[in-house]
């Protein structure tokens, strides 16, 4: 019904997450409307973030530098080292502004039964960083599932014998939440990780 | 807090319709780690979408061809022409399936206080079209408002003397509907507008 290259266009939107049939045909509308300059710099950012960001050899971090804006700053907190696994997630702590330390991104979590094994996720790198600085704290931020367990158990294990704390952030129920509406396993973990009140 | 390339790319997509700062971030990370193929694919669609698709000659639809494929259709009714102020909006009475007639999108609609006057809109292209034609109903389905009223009642005078039906689409209450959240204009129109009922 549409001609081809906005067919085209439009199973291009629905590429992106959370873009159904009705908003990619809005969007390609709009881009069939959108004057030339907006549209050259729509197609040139496109270019750029595949072309210019590359991943900082120190944390894993994207970046268009040699080394990212955070490895790069020498104000931060040299005691602390967060452990995440994908580079947006960085972004994230930088939003709630209360995490200065530095970063490292791990390129998977282990999950032997998907074939995802020790070896394949980059953990070499994160333990000579460790090794060659002086990190006093390692805090692991990933997902809270199987996979992520074991990841920061297997990362506990390889750091033993350093003279480092290797932590884990909080599971337990999302400010705000109905108690109602969450699931056992994270019950149990809140239930489990309970604090003294003081 | 991005890299450049990032920012630009989330600048980019908080221009299309409905996407705000969040959605604008998800989808630049997408792009970032979308296939070389399909970021390719996706640059070439807005491209074609801005350099193949052209105006029809005859009733202003998009198209990629010389004569759009209403047009060029000699299967459909040729008795009824319908009247539109944007190409999309084909694509919304074909989706219904119930019109089988043609098409003409007019260029705007008559608006005297922003400076569209009647003979900015197309119009002499409409009348030629239904002189050289056999049409015998013109259905006006441009927006109920100010505008598409005083366009609607132009059209009308327009093509007086000529030995065809002039008619708008009705307006009223949208079919599921609460009454209680309609305003009183389209109220006012859908008493007006009451019919018999058989």
């Amino acid at each position: 019904m549409y001609p081809n290259s906005l067919k085209n266009l439009i199973e291009s939107f629905k590429l992106l997450p959370g873009i159904g049939e009705k908003s990619a045909e809005r969007m390609a509308f709009y881009i069939l409307d959108l004057d030339e300059e907006k549209t050259d710099f729509f197609i040139e950012s496109i270019q750029n973030v595949k072309t210019k960001i590359k991943r900082c050899p120190i944390c894993s971090n994207i970046t268009e530098d040699e080394i990212c804006s955070i490895c790069a700053d020498k104000n931060r907190n040299k005691d602390l080292l967060c452990v995440l696994e994908d580079p947006k997630n960085i972004f994230l702590f930088e939003k709630m502004g209360s995490y200065n330390g530095y970063y490292h991104i791990i390129d998977n979590l282990i999950s032997p039964l998907d074939g995802i094994n020790p070896e394949d996720i980059g953990l070499e790198k994160l333990l000579k960083r460790i090794k060659d600085s002086n990190f006093k704290e390692v805090i692991i931020a990933v997902k809270p599932n199987i996979e992520g367990e074991t990841t920061s158990l297997y990362i506990k294990k390889i750091l033993e014998g350093l003279n480092v704390k290797v932590t884990r952030i909080a599971s337990g129920i999302p400010i705000g939440a109905d108690i109602e509406y969450i699931d056992s396993i994270t019950l149990e973990r809140a239930l489990t990780d309970r604090k003294e009140i003081e």
